[in-house]
């Protein structure tokens, strides 16, 4: 079964098309991971261990951006690894945030590194800029084609201030982010799965549901993963034009409102891991209830 | 004195506006330094320190493409360490060639960790990727501000594929790649050196020399780093029009036309050496001359 059959067979199992986002912010972590002098990595894996276990029976992925571990050097890039082997063996799917792009054989040294059979840092899925052009994305498709991987490249991001790149028009009239969506379409072909899902997908925020509803018909196979749900302003009925009927075809992420829903900076880890799983559940319900009411054909 | 003067002096001692890429790549790599049983990271590490010892009196500044580190995981992020280390030891300016790009503190994450003093992975200069637009850039001028670092922002990449992101047009009539310029001519201001030049640089490949010279006066102040010399298929006269009259503003770099130029796989790490000293000199004279003959008004 291919990668994006058995992750769709995980949302509908758990009934949440979510993942955790595991972005360890010092300040934000609770003063218990600090305890008996832990390291900054030795507490950032300890938090990540607790949200992991805390998460794993409820959504289907966690979403590690890996810029707060290039924070700490090596030493944070080794946190990460051990992450993501924590988060596999609790049977998650993993998706690297790490918009990761170049040309030739740099680009295809970043597709290795993060999706290559046996890398250190082998995961599930790869955000994916697109800046310098199509020719870029193709060794990370490439890779995703062998290796039964995914991306997401960046269509139409979460932020206000992405205009001046992702709307400017093309000669025929399209916006770069129509344009890619064309590509992505062209594309998701090569990595189709059983559930006629792709995993070339796209990053399409939860902030502009109109556009998400244009993209959605523009690229019907690509998987979505969509950022900006909760802490940046995106509510459930902004992340429905995300999904098709079926109530497939996205991922939503939260990172801020799960991991530091917690109320109490001094609470132990057992208080911890309950705000996350109590923060997750209200995602699921939220989500899932505006799925359902949205499309009666959901399939699951 | 700030880092954007420090680095012109250098440029002018060693008459030399280059830098060296730093990109490792096994099967290049001669067989002498996997003698001995060395690892993978050993052997990059040994290479590197040969590169940075032939190379640290001629040129200003080595430029690492961290891809080709990440791809050995934590294990590669430490080998990159040492080597940013070693080549600060020998006096050399360090651009790490990593074209990130995110939003709010996940961009101001990564600048830290590249920029931000005392990090592990501390250097003078990054190159960032603008597709998440302005707001997306802010963290990383900031921290520059702060700490005195700079920055190369990517506006015109020197790969033929580009255009569909770069060439795409704003509701005004100006290009993405234009429209980046005159950002960075706003932004280039605040982070001015003596010499009259900013740390606030763009990436315009040399294989548009046309638009280099409308891109040059846009952004007069600017340093701009010059991939596509050499392998790419950039010649010196392709970069002349990157540089002001004085015959400075621009930084080109040579990856594998320096680093692979030897001529025996079998060669030992003398031989090598000699090989890299070589390649290095007959690009300064190559750069140095197409610059001296097209501006009288040169300062070195």
């Amino acid at each position: 079964m291919m990668l994006i059959d058995r992750l769709n067979e995980r949302i509908m199992a758990c009934k949440a098309p979510i993942c955790v986002g595991l972005d360890p912010v010092l300040e934000s972590i609770p003063a218990v991971y600090f305890a008996d002098g832990a390291s900054e990595v030795e507490a950032i894996y300890a938090f990540n261990q607790d949200v992991i276990d805390a998460v794993c029976d409820l959504v289907p992925a966690v979403k590690p951006q890996i810029a707060f571990y290039e924070l700490f050097g090596s030493a944070g890039i080794a946190c990460y690894e051990r992450t993501i082997a924590y988060a596999k063996r609790k049977g998650l799917f993993v998706i690297t945030d790490a918009k990761r792009n170049d040309i030739g054989n740099t680009a295809m040294a970043y597709a290795k590194a993060h999706l290559g059979e046996g890398s250190p840092l082998e995961v599930d899925f790869l955000t994916v800029s697109p800046f310098l052009g199509e020719e870029s994305l193709v060794p990370f498709i490439d890779v995703c084609k062998a290796e039964d991987k995914g991306i997401f490249i960046l269509v139409r991001t979460s932020n206000a201030g992405n205009r001046m790149v992702q709307d400017a028009q093309n000669a025929n009239g399209c916006t770069v982010s129509e344009t890619l969506a064309e590509y992505i379409r062209q594309q998701a072909g090569a990595c189709l799965g059983e559930s006629g899902y792709s995993a070339i997908g796209a990053v399409v925020g939860a902030t502009y549901p109109q556009e998400a509803e244009t993209l959605r018909k523009a690229m019907p196979a690509s998987l979505f993963l969509v950022p900006g749900y909760g802490a940046q302003g995106g509510g459930a009925e902004d992340v429905v034009p995300c999904f098709n009927a079926d109530g497939l075809g996205a991922v939503v992420n939260s990172s801020r409102g799960i991991l530091y829903s917690y109320a109490d900076k001094h609470c132990s880890r057992e208080e911890y891991k309950t705000s996350v799983v109590a923060a997750t559940k209200a995602m699921q319900q939220d989500i899932y209830g505006a799925l359902r009411g949205s499309y009666p054909d959901i399939k699951y």
